[in-house]
Parts: structure tokens; C-alpha cells; sequence
């Protein structure tokens, strides 16, 4: 082990994990649940030892530059431990996503063809994030039937190895392949690198953090990529809005979680309502503490204390209680901005006016489009969706949030009775 | 533009296409199917034109090393114009791809969610073949609401460029933008590596073409790619096969059209039947001229008429008159054999037995598997699908035979009443 090369370790990787998804797809829903429960029940068996690494990687945070909001998300305790079996269990509950029929059909000479939903194959998941998502996307992969290769980011590795030993052990006692989850166990940047040229082995990766990461994914990848990027959400508020519930909407989606991906970062507010909307938004925001940059005309209406909204402000990502905002003349031109401006993520309007929503829902090209509902609901859990890996800011293959059906691929079965071209 | 770079030149068309495609993607059904209809009268108008144009190619089709039949598939005829817009015409009698409902449902705080098929954006195709493919790719790309760049090979560089300019006039007549349909008009190299980088754009590529293509495809790519590779297709003869239909089904997979993808390169045979089977098909298809390589068994059967199958014949795509033989001892063996050296395309079993062929279908990775038909079948025309863009060797996004639904996407429209999230 010792004298082989990290290329060498990845490639045994890849192959392993190769092995190991040919035999889980072939597993009954059954099989899988009961390696899931299995699973659950390895981490809460070893909650003293992920909770002894976890103290090492929360020594080192500091180090990291971690401040006191993210080592309070990094660090583990023995609630948080029974929490993430709890949610290996629930996941076990969830309806299996394969074999299902997606259609079925047979043409005239006879011969039937049924398309069905099957594993992908092995997934590679890249994240910089809190130590669940190890247990969370290794969880998801294999009751879609994937095997999985994770790399999680260097302020948790000691907490992910632990936490995907545990889970590896779940899967053997229940006689699944340790190898159908494995996490790499180093976290140098040549990593990222050679998982996403390893196209041989590895059907699908998915990055999950920031741009530099995404970016090394993108520049080097052979097979597809599923992007978990940013949200630049917008929502627009027409002149046809209600503007009591217009208020309710801007107010949730800036305040209620302001550091995820669907939080709203640009306010649009068309002219005819600004007069009377904004000093009532604004008010509102200000009581929660937000920070408001606007163009001229926004600040006409609120003063100074608004700070000029420059271009970076209408691309940026906050992910904090900052909003941009802008007055525009017309629908049109607040579908201009979110198309020029915006991540195709997440945008709403509100408005009472039917023809204006309906070109709204149209005309803006992101994954999901909301008429008077908040952007906060663009979440696999909200859309029922039972569980969710993240949400794609992708737009093939998996849109938006993204849950165990988007973990799955299909192929054609044609069965007949000697059926020849002619 | 004669001082624009190949850069330049690629960007502007991105940009383009950009536009061109915000705008058809709004386009109803009826607008599409009315430039269709004007897309098949202008090239049909453009008839002499196009010949001229032909004529160059095929005078210089010697130069690019082509051989008789090869001239043959580039040369076009006014009959062969005919044909082709004949085939516009039947695209636009198919039913639209786009503004369908795939699911709808309504969650518990009242929001109705609607997951709605769109158009992907801007495609582009690289190929490496016949004329006829830069019509059947724009008017399948306009049909899905795409707007798509085309790059086509040298030997029919001419013949690409006066179709893709009828076809864009035929587009500017029905009211839409020249720029739905755009060719690169040169054919550097260098063009698909600007292509395959310029994902702020291009929203997915397809490559049609050889491994040197599709591999330069491939390394480059930043967007989401949709290879259509090659097919080592296996027919599989069970010990449980009817020997008839099984002789019917090998002939027709590797005779009936040897040059294409979904045909018949390794033929395995259970051990029980070879002693009888071997001989039969042998027969047949040294009949039509096939020239056969083997294994030790099937030599030790057919005797040294049968080349002996080395190594890189298990894995070669002859898409000539040639087959590779080998006898398994099993089922099993068949699957690893095919999970080993194919290339997850299109793989047939033959047999009576239910138990052998559901896990074959079960165990065989590709994306389409047969059970008692001919390989030959793997095909859009064929599955029913009225059109087809090629035949993806791709697990994500499109798998098979691939038609307009696959050249569409999803977005969530999500309508509710004010709600926000709690």
C-alpha cells in the first residue's frame, strides 16, 4: 500500500468499486434496505471512534481558518450520530428508484420493448462540506444501486474515513462489498484530478463546493458531470403582485436560511410598484439585518442608505444577508436581467396577473421557476422528493434538486420471438 | 469578418445561437412545423445549388482517400434532394417534443409543482459522414426547440455548407431567425476544440464520428457530451436457444447490413450446442461471404477454414463482413465476456429458457439488450420513435437509440399562493 503511487490507489479504487457496482445492481431493494439498516446500525456501533477522529479534525480547524459557525457545523456529537443513522434508516423506507418501468411498448412485428430504470454504475461525489454528507451521498448512491468513490474536503477527513468505515462495515455485515463505498483517504488537489479523467471506471461525478473545485472537475473530466454550483435566485415583483405577500416572499427567501443556494440575491421590482413596495421591503429587511445595495432609481426612492449596487453585485453570490435590488420598466426587462444576470438556478415572480406569470415561468430558463411561492422551496426534501444529493445546476440528465430517481439511468429491454431486420 | 480568428469566428456563432435559441424555445408547435415546411421547399429550390456544391466534393473526394461506395453515400442527386426534404417534411408531421407534462403534483403546503419538457438550448453536432446528416441534425435540433452549430466533415464540406444556408433561408422565411442553424464553415481541427470548450454556449455536444474524433470531442469538452461510439455487439446462443431461430437472427445481425454500429461482431455459443450449431451457421455465412476468427473450440468444429481469433478481435468493431467465434461454458461466462470486451451498445441472447435470458438482460450493462431478436433492431426508426440522431453509447442523459424526446430537458414550474418556507 505504502509505495503505490495515488494514481495507482485511484485506479485500485476504480476498479474495486467497478466490481462492486456490476454485483449491487443485481441486488434486490431487500438486499439493500437491509444493508442500509445495517449500515445505520455500524455508525451508531462506532459513534466512539468517528467522534475521537472528528476531535482531531476539529482541533485542526482553526488551522484551516474555519470560523466559529463552520466548526460548529463540523463538529460531531453522539445526537448528531444517532440523527445521521436515523437518516440512513428513513432512506431505507424510501420506495426503491430501479427496475420500475418507464415504458413499454410493442411494435408491429411483435417484438416488446420495455425501457426500465437501472443504477447508474459508480458515482464520484466531490464536496467541501459538513462530515453528513459522506454518510448522506454514500446513503443515496447505494439504494439507487451505485457504487460510490468519495472525496471530501481536508477540514473533515479524519470525521470521513470513519464515517465511511462504518458504513463500509454496514454493508459487509449485511454481505454487500465493503468497496461499494469508498472514500479517498487523502485530500490533495491530484485527487480531483485523476477521479475525473478516471472516465474507465467512474459512469458520473459530481462536484459539490465552491468554484475553484467545480472548476478543476470541469476542466478535467472525461465522463458526465453533474454541477452542484451556485444560486443567483432572483424574484421579481410585478406591478400585478400583491404586495403584502410580495413583502412575505422577498422577506423568506433573503432571510429564512441566507447561506444556502435558493436564497434570493436579487430583489426586481417593477417601476409602477416601487414607490409604494420598496420602503415596505426595505423595512422589513432592515429589521432582520440586511444589507441593501440598489441601482439609481432604487435609491431615489430609499436614500442613502442604500449603498450603489456596482455590476459584481448583480453576479454575486452572498450567500449572506446582503441583497442587490433593481427597478425595471417591464417584465421583459427583469427576464433580461435574470437571463444575462443570473446561475439558471432558482427564480420567482409574484403577480396576480396569469399572461404575466405564465411568460415569466416561460421565458426564465432556470431549473425551477416559481410564481408567488418563495425560492426556498427549490429542495429535494420540499418537492417530496423524500431525499436529495443537492440540486443540479445542470441542465441534462439531472435538473434542479436532485434525489434518488436523478441517481438512476435506464436501458432497453427488447424481448421477441425470433424477430430479423428485413 | 475575413480578420476574425477561428476564435472569433466559433464565439460569434455561440453567441448567436444563444439568441436564436432563447427566442425558438418560445416558438409553439405550429411555428416550428411552418419552418420545416419552408425548410423542405428551400432546399428543394436550392437544388442546383446544392449540386454544384456537391460536385466539388465528390471531384474531390479521390484526394480524401474515399473509396467507390464511400462516393457513392457523398454523391447527391436531385432524387436524393428530394428524399431529403421529404424527410423534413416527416419530422414536422411528428408529435413536438417540448411543453409536455411529465409529472405534476401538489404538496401538502399547496404548491403545485409541474416538471415540464424543454428544449436544451444550443447543441452542437460533430460528424464525420453523408450530407444528409446536417439536414437530419438541424431539423431534428429545430423541431426539440434547439438551436444547433453543426460541424460536418471535410469530404462534404461544400455539400454541408449550401444545405445548412438553404435551410437557415428556409428558417428566415417562416419568420425565424438564420441562426437556429449555423456550420462551421471550415473544418480545422481546431474548430472542435473550440466548440468542445465553449460551455458558456453550447449546452451539450454530440460527437458522430471515429475514435479520433470523438476522443478529441471528449478531451476538450467542458459541457455535457453524448457520444455516439462505437458497437461490439454480441449475439449470445444459450444451451436452451432454438438453433433455427438462432441461425436466422446471427445471420441477419451480422449480414444485413454489415457496416453499421448495431450489428453482430462476436458471436458466443454455449458448449452444448456447438458441436451442432457451429456448422450450421458457419455455412450460412460463409455463404454471404463472412470470414470468420475463432477460438481453440470453435477451430476445434469448424476446422482451420476459421482464422484463430486473436486478442484485439474480441474487441474489434470490424463493420465489415467478418465475425469473431468464441464457445463459453456458460451463460455466466458469456456475461463477463461481454461485460468485458464490449461496448455496452447492443447485446442479443438467444434462448428458450425465461430463467438464462432475464439474467442475461439483468446482467448485460448496455443500452439496449435482446432477448430472441436480432441486435439489428437497436434503432430509433425501428423502437418507434419516428426520428433519430444517432444511437448514444452514453449511460446519462440519452441511452440508445436516441429521438427528439432526447433532445429535450425539464425544467420545474412550481405555482402556489404566497407560500413561504417555515
Amino acid at each position: 500500500m505504502g509505495t503505490e503511487s495515488l494514481a495507482e490507489q485511484i485506479e485500485g479504487m476504480g476498479r474495486r468499486a467497478r466490481a462492486a457496482a456490476r454485483a449491487l445492481a443485481l441486488c434486490s431493494a431487500d438486499a439493500k434496505n437491509a444493508a442500509l439498516q445495517a449500515m445505520a446500525d455500524a455508525l451508531e456501533a462506532s459513534t466512539d471512534g468517528i467522534l475521537a477522529e472528528n476531535a482531531k479534525d476539529v482541533s485542526a480547524a482553526a488551522v484551516h481558518g474555519l470560523n466559529a459557525a463552520a466548526i460548529d457545523r463540523l463538529r460531531l456529537t453522539p445526537e448528531r450520530i444517532t440523527a445521521m443513522a436515523k437518516g440512513v434508516r428513513e432512506v431505507a423506507d424510501l420506495p426503491d428508484p430501479t427496475g420500475g418501468v418507464i415504458r413499454e411498448w410493442t411494435r408491429p412485428n411483435g417484438m416488446k420493448i420495455s425501457k426500465i430504470r437501472v443504477p447508474i454504475g459508480v458515482v464520484g461525489i466531490i464536496y467541501e462540506s459538513r462530515p453528513n454528507v459522506t454518510a448522506d451521498a454514500a446513503v443515496l448512491c447505494l439504494k439507487s444501486g451505485n457504487a460510490c468513490i468519495l472525496r471530501g474536503g481536508k477540514e473533515s477527513i479524519h470525521s470521513n474515513v470513519a464515517i465511511a468505515q462504518a458504513l463500509s462495515e454496514g454493508a459487509k455485515n449485511a454481505g454487500l462489498s465493503v468497496d461499494v463505498i469508498q472514500l479517498v483517504p487523502f485530500t490533495d488537489r491530484e485527487g480531483v484530478r485523476l477521479l475525473a479523467q478516471m472516465d474507465r471506471y467512474l459512469d458520473m461525478i459530481v462536484p459539490r463546493g465552491g468554484h475553484a473545485l467545480i472548476e478543476a472537475v470541469v476542466e478535467h473530466a472525461r465522463m458526465p458531470v453533474i454541477k452542484h454550483y451556485h444560486g443567483v435566485c432572483h424574484v421579481y415583483v410585478d406591478r400585478g403582485a400583491d404586495l403584502a405577500m410580495a413583502e412575505r416572499i422577498a422577506v423568506n427567501a433573503k432571510c429564512q436560511r441566507p447561506g444556502v443556494c435558493n436564497t434570493m440575491e436579487t430583489l426586481l421590482v417593477h417601476r409602477d410598484v416601487a414607490e409604494t413596495f420598496l420602503p415596505a421591503v426595505a423595512a422589513a429587511l432592515w429589521e432582520r439585518g440586511v444589507e441593501l445595495r440598489g441601482d439609481v432609481r432604487t435609491r431615489e426612492v430609499l436614500g442613502a442608505k442604500v449603498a450603489e449596487a456596482v455590476e459584481a453585485d448583480w453576479t454575486a453570490e452572498y450567500l449572506d444577508l446582503i441583497l442587490s435590488i433593481r427597478v425595471v420598466d417591464s417584465l421583459e426587462e427583469a427576464i433580461d436581467h435574470i437571463e444575462h444576470y443570473g446561475s439558471h438556478h432558482s427564480d420567482a415572480i409574484v403577480t396576480g396577473d396569469e399572461a404575466s406569470a405564465r411568460r415569466f415561468l416561460a421565458a426564465v430558463d432556470s431549473a425551477a421557476v416559481f410564481w408567488n411561492v418563495s425560492t426556498r422551496f427549490s429542495d429535494g426534501g420540499e418537492f417530496g422528493f423524500g431525499a436529495e444529493i443537492g440540486i443540479s445546476t445542470d441542465k441534462l440528465h439531472a435538473r434542479g434538486p436532485m434525489g434518488l430517481e436523478e441517481l438512476t439511468t435506464y436501458k432497453y429491454l427488447v424481448t421477441g420471438d425470433g424477430q430479423v431486420r428485413g
